[in-house]
């Protein structure tokens, strides 16, 4: 996607040689045209596999997420990182380690909205050790549903987690695959990357 | 909102005389119609008044943001609910207390994207007693910016948040105000919501 990868070299902002802030457009700032057009795109790539759901984890994979049900026409779930009052029991859980942030998230989604039907597209902004999509695929395999696929926004290629994804078989489509970030020089892999 | 309200009444579970669950379509799993709907309605109702950017809190207002500003064609903030590692300093901040959760979050967002040019829309999922949309306004106030308008898509009439905000001036539409709850009952005010 040149529009997506147009954003990330104008406005993303590389704070290590691993480590890239997309606040102006994804991570707290929304640009919704774009958002747009990535649910779109996702729906393409995804719209033959049979999906009757897409999973992401909160907060910044909720409005692609959104945005790809909509397209796909079917419903979204956000995990969430920590249970809530109104949310006690009744519970998928999986542990995610995020290294950006530096803390381990308990996260979970509710056994009413995931079954052994479903089909599930697992949906993440960043894709860089694989932590956030495992977890993912561990709260989709506990609910006996099958995974569609994976689709991620931007991929650190620099990092293994979809070279991991790839090895089980599964599905990845990633919109911009990162291939480094050093001397705060934003590069993109060439392969791989329909746009 | 008709549809809402439907949905509230066959998937909304009254928890006690003051809390609903609505996680089959709002708060955790994401209907993405109802949701592009709500974005429509209030771009309709709000789009007349010079709007720049819609300001929500993570995570359960992302999807109606997003709707919305992209129906407006502006963009959608977030505010965080605590500090991440990417986004430290150069921060407005607020305190919102959550009663359904029992918990104090420190709010904040970016001073790189909301300034004194702002005339800003504030979304949020629920009204009750309106801490959040307070939290929300003042991150709004510290930057100079003005505020357009509250959207809200539940409000609870019972409690006293739509009354106070409304009695500052503040354009407050909210899509559904329940009056009552009581005896895990759904009752909706018939007044002040258009459908």
């Amino acid at each position: 996607m040149d529009r997506l990868k147009k954003k990330i070299i104008e406005e993303g902002k590389v704070l290590s040689s691993s480590v890239i802030k997309v606040d102006a457009f994804l991570n707290h700032q929304l640009d919704p045209v774009l958002m747009k057009e990535i649910g779109e795109e996702f729906a393409k790539r995804f719209k033959e596999l049979g999906i009757t759901k897409v999973l992401t984890l909160e907060s910044s994979g909720i409005a692609p997420a959104q945005m790809t049900a909509l397209s796909l026409g079917v419903p979204a779930i956000f995990a969430r990182k920590k249970k809530s009052l109104t949310m006690k029991d009744h519970l998928y859980t999986s542990k995610v380690h995020s290294f950006t942030k530096q803390e381990t998230n308990e996260i979970s989604i509710s056994k009413d909205f995931m079954t052994d039907d479903d089909h599930v597209l697992i949906l993440d902004d960043f894709l860089a050790n694989g932590q956030a999509a495992k977890g993912l695929i561990d709260l989709v395999e506990q609910s006996g549903a099958s995974i569609a696929g994976v689709a991620i926004i931007i991929e650190k290629g620099f990092q293994d987690g979809g070279r991991l994804l790839r090895r089980q078989g599964i599905k990845v489509e990633s919109l911009a695959i990162l291939s480094s970030l050093e001397d705060r020089t934003i590069t993109f892999e060439t392969q791989g990357v329909s746009s």
